[in-house]
């Protein structure tokens, strides 16, 4: 199965007016940060839950029972403030490691938020048997059509914003928002993935030709703890050529502070990732190389900041 | 003496590639934030620092002995990097109250920093004295045309990014930043100053008929804590007829912490005043009219934002 860019397109319509269009701003002779932290509920996520939930309300799978949806947080975030906007109920799992200041979000979502199992994958089993019980619409943190679409339009906005570039590097959890953006960029620009070498989804699917299970951890677990990469993740990364970079938990610690005291970013470390990638040197661009950074998430505990 | 719209045009040439574009957002129908607090050393103050300093170099008044600056931090920062970036030495005077956050950011800069009075003003004679022994050049932190000037390319920025619009909220410290903008906005927009009652140097002025002193205090004293309006501003506010909207500390507070929850913005309490006039409802927007607000300073201890 694969994401088309009219799927992102068509996403990109029925999302408007829901998402904010997340500025962009070029922070030193070719290097421009996609802001998407300043996104509702702090991350792209709400992109993709829209594209969902509203898709859904079209096709009339989203009845009186709302939602249910599994996440690190974030996905969880958008997904109860994607169900509020559209007056459905939102039932959130997360794991018990989720940090106090994405719980403490959701708790003001109006979501009826449960706290099961270590990691992601323990509470996306138990999401699946409330859906299976209750007959809410599953919003999947990564691997559904829509969700991959609607992450997509993070890309329709560069082509947009950002004149010409040639590199965009995005973090990479599950897959959902390389994916989607590598096929709304199609042949205009390289994505490249950027991972934790603690939770190296993509690298390892790469590797192993298809997605596999591995451990999740590392600073950024929360964010980007998937245990493998989604199947719609898998085929567009494929497609479209995409490479994974690996980078160590101190290099994503060391770009978030840089981002907070350079750039007046507050961001979690998922959302710092991406530009690990220069901090660290893993990517070195080459003279004149137009680099984007997708610094994607917000959700972190400021006093953590300095 | 007036600051005209081509001194603003011919700061924005001088300063080009000096100072960062800051991007806007528009974050719900009719209100767009202007991102200033993005800019190089977390406010808006390299734009006039970069002019007045870059006026300096090429009229030859700037020599070896490098700069003097007074300020109760966001300036001083400023002044700091732009004698960085051009090669010359620092001295900044700060009053002792002037926050941990910006001492220490200042202190990375190589500027020589002199703790002195306990207010704007004290530290302002010692500039003066410093000035007249040592030959630097004086850069002031807003009563100076090339600063006025500088601080006016963000309104000639807005005119660029954010389509039309009704009515930009500026909020007022010694006034060169909303000087500049007034002059840079012409009859484009109306502009809005707004002040912290607890140093309303604009209000004072526009009763009295000229900029009187006051006293200084509130949680924003830091960044707005000018005993009185400078003169170029008071010339600027009454040519274009600029009003002065009061907000009070709880406001300010009140907006800080709304621009960190619902928009992941970390900033100072001087950068979220303008944004207290509409959480307060001390300016009510009419129906359809279109607000830009000047999100201008990120100088903050994250700590204290949740
Ligand atoms: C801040 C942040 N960045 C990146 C990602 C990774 O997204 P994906 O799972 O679509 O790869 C996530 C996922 O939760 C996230 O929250
Ligand atoms: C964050 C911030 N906002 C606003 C102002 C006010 O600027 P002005 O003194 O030009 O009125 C300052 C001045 O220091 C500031 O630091």
């Amino acid at each position: 199965m694969t994401v088309s860019l009219d799927d992102v397109q068509r996403a990109a319509e029925r999302i408007a007016g829901r998402v904010r269009r997340t500025p962009v701003i070029q922070v030193a002779p070719g290097l421009t940060f996609k802001l998407e932290l300043l996104q509702h509920t702090g991350s792209f996520k709400p992109r993709g839950a829209f594209n969902r939930l509203l898709s859904a309300k079209e096709s009339g799978e989203l009845t009186g029972q709302g939602i249910v949806a599994a996440s690190g947080g974030n996905h969880g975030l958008a997904a109860a403030y994607a169900a509020r906007e559209l007056g459905v109920p939102a039932r959130i799992f997360v794991p018990v490691t989720t940090p106090a200041a994405k719980l403490d979000k959701l708790r003001t979502l109006d979501a009826d938020v449960v706290q099961i199992g270590n990691e992601y994958a323990e509470a996306y089993q138990a999401a699946l048997a409330a859906r299976e019980e209750s007959g809410a619409v599953l919003v999947h943190a990564y691997d559904q059509p829509e969700i991959v679409a609607g992450q997509g339009t993070v890309g329709l906005e560069l082509l947009d914003q950002a004149g010409t570039f040639d590199t965009v590097l995005v973090a990479v959890g599950g897959g959902g928002l390389i994916a989607g953006i590598a096929t709304a960029l199609g042949d205009h620009a390289q994505v490249i993935g950027v991972e934790p070498a603690a939770a190296p989804t993509m690298n390892r699917a790469l590797q192993a030709g298809r997605p596999t299970d591995g451990p999740v951890g590392g600073v950024a677990a929360d964010s980007l703890g998937a245990r493998r990469l989604g199947d719609l993740a898998f085929e567009a990364v494929q497609n479209h050529h995409v490479r994974s970079i690996l980078v160590d938990d101190d290099s994503i610690v060391a770009a978030r502070s840089e981002l907070w005291h350079q750039y007046h970013l507050a961001t979690e470390h998922g959302g710092a990732t991406a530009y690990a990638a220069l901090v660290s040197g893993a990517y070195k661009p080459t003279a004149g190389e137009r680099v984007v950074v997708v610094v994607c998430g917000a959700n972190t505990d400021p006093s953590t900041l300095t």
